[in-house]
């Protein structure tokens, strides 16, 4: 298969759902996929090691906090943040753009670009959408994101559509400013919770697509930003059909299992999120009985496993009770251990969804869920 | 063999240096050997599974802390300490006499043991040297180490002998006490940095050696306190060789490489000490130039792996410069990645002095490291 070509391997009778392959530089991602979350080139509390024996196919990394620390340019004499960070499996970075948004409190948005305070030392910069290509063009990840205006929930309809007119323009001068062609160049669909603002968004999109040398994926951006869950399963359906099935979608910053799966019925590929990473340290996980805190004194005398359906070492080797002396004693390997449980658990949901999608048994795999306890997990 | 058993394989020559193998129920120790410090039945940022990659052949653990939490009956509830850490391989509890002694403020002591706070809730218990027999056999542990009273440095000579003396009633009450027989009891040695102390501290406890089933190895206590270095080495020497050829000496608490290798040479076969982990996570680690720190902005853009000739994980996948970001950024993989490489450094020094001795070179190995740039590291 050529780079950043996309095939879809099974679809679901009845739903959007679909297992396919992307192809890049450094390998294959198999989807549906989640992606884990390594913001400063690290996942937190994990080794590249033990991310590879998780099943971890393609980390992300955040443009906005490496362009700060420890900077583009060193990164890329570092030989790239494959090297940077040694992991030789997918890589990709986001724009940085929902960081700018969402952290600097010292914002200058322009039709030409952001202006935005460093939070490391206050240093003032400035991205056009092509200085930000370049940026993510020197940390050098397989996939980069378009830099995008993200907005907030609520959002009245005058912004959404600003963004979504301002997001559509940035990409084409990101398309036409991305040269490497080892880098494949995702757009983001933009416009809330507006059915009208994201269609318009896609349509945008796909002109743009047409008339340059294209975008071999989308993400759609702009969702789980504080809106009640359901309003995404709204507007998500009709906006990941209006994507053209041949590229696969990328439903950024969604990361619990009971939305991963519907989101997948809806034909998204790709996930992102901090979620079971960011809970894991604070001693929360995931299980088929739903979430578990784990300071909770009803584990202490508990010899049980997490979760006794999960292959990952943490649950292979360790039980509760061991796991709440670590979270109360705070000692580090309570972090690690959570975070691997978590991590495999939401790879393994993927694996799982890919294989019951190849074998014709997605349907019954949802329904399974949503009739568990774990349903509720959000 | 059977179990507690000394083998001697080799001595060196010149020196009291000699490589031994000791059987635990847990397997084999290949004298010398450096124990990882797992205070709260975890080794800081390790996981099990890293430690054995690493060639950790034992890890200690703390009887005050796994006392107070998450308790010795729950540990055992658990099967006891290697079961609740996953942890197949021998381990080693000491008695907790020196955490008393350091942490507790509150500390009454008599001859028929001592009392203490908690400094978990400040809850008041009391250890005779019987009870803190009856904790460790709860907990597990292969080597468990006898009660004793450990004198701080500098100490008049009344109370250094009293804490012989001490010392000495409480290893026979605790031989007398102990009847696990798949858990060797080391005695310690006391006496500070008088000579004349702490021939009288082994001459009293192999009088109890010789009347009762014996004491399978002994611990070499009360070093390490903050005399200034050198001072240890005008005893140790005397207090090594006193003590029995077929029995394995553990210098307690002692972890600095230039000072492993010259107890090697005394005829010392076992160390523990929180150094390697404890300075890993300030961002310091051990290299054959001598110590380094990665917060050091020289290492910014410095490509190189910590240490060319290490074989750890960290030294094989990670420059200097990317340690420096992650230190920078206060990643949690910074401790794990720097954890790692002061681990294997001490655990393959050992490995090298054996391999040394075994093949007649000690002497050399001590002579290249006594004109290295690393034996100023202390």
């Amino acid at each position: 298969m050529t780079v950043f070509d996309f095939q879809i391997q099974a679809s679901d009778p009845l739903c959007a759902a679909r297992a396919g392959v992307f192809t890049t530089p450094h390998g294959e991602l198999r989807t549906p996929v989640f992606m884990p979350v390594g913001t400063k080139a690290t996942v937190k509390a994990m080794t590249p090691e033990q991310l590879r024996h998780l099943g971890a196919q393609i980390l992300l990394a955040n443009t906005y906090h490496l362009f700060l620390r420890p900077g583009d340019e060193l990164i890329r004499e570092a030989g790239g943040l494959h090297a940077f960070m040694n992991w030789d499996r997918p890589l990709l970075t986001d724009s940085g753009g929902f960081q700018v948004f969402s952290l600097a409190d010292t914002l200058k948005l322009s039709d030409d670009g952001v202006g935005f305070a460093s939070i490391v030392d206050g240093q003032r910069f400035h991205w056009t959408p092509e200085d930000n290509v370049a940026v993510q063009n020197h940390i050098g990840a397989d996939i980069i994101m378009q830099l995008d205006q993200c907005t907030p929930y609520p959002c009245e309809t005058a912004t959404l559509h600003q963004a979504v007119v301002r997001s559509a323009e940035w990409a084409r001068r990101c398309r036409v400013a991305h040269q490497r062609p080892d880098q494949a160049l995702f757009a983001i669909v933009q416009g809330g919770t507006d059915l009208t603002e994201r269609l318009q968004s896609v349509q945008r999109l796909l002109e743009i697509d047409s008339q340059t040398a294209g975008f071999p994926g989308f993400g759609i951006g702009g969702y789980s930003v504080g809106e009640p869950h359901q309003l995404m399963f709204e507007t998500l359906p009709a906006v990941a059909q209006a994507l053209p099935v041949d590229r696969p979608r990328y439903l950024m910053g969604v990361g619990n299992p009971t939305t991963l799966l519907r989101a997948v019925a809806c034909g998204v590929d790709m996930f992102d999120c901090v979620l079971p990473t960011r809970t894991a340290r604070t001693g929360t996980v995931f299980s088929h009985q739903g979430r578990m805190n784990l300071r909770n004194a009803r584990y202490k005398n508990d010899f049980q496993p997490l979760d006794d359906s999960c292959d990952c070492p943490t649950c292979q080797g360790f039980s509760r009770a061991y796991l709440h002396h670590l979270v109360m004693a705070r000692e580090m390997l309570a972090s690690v251990a959570l975070t691997q449980h978590n991590l495999r658990f939401l790879l393994r949901l993927m694996e799982d969804c890919r294989q019951a999608i190849c074998t014709g048994r997605f349907g019954q795999l949802l329904a399974q869920w949503e009739n568990s306890a774990a349903v509720d997990d959000f």
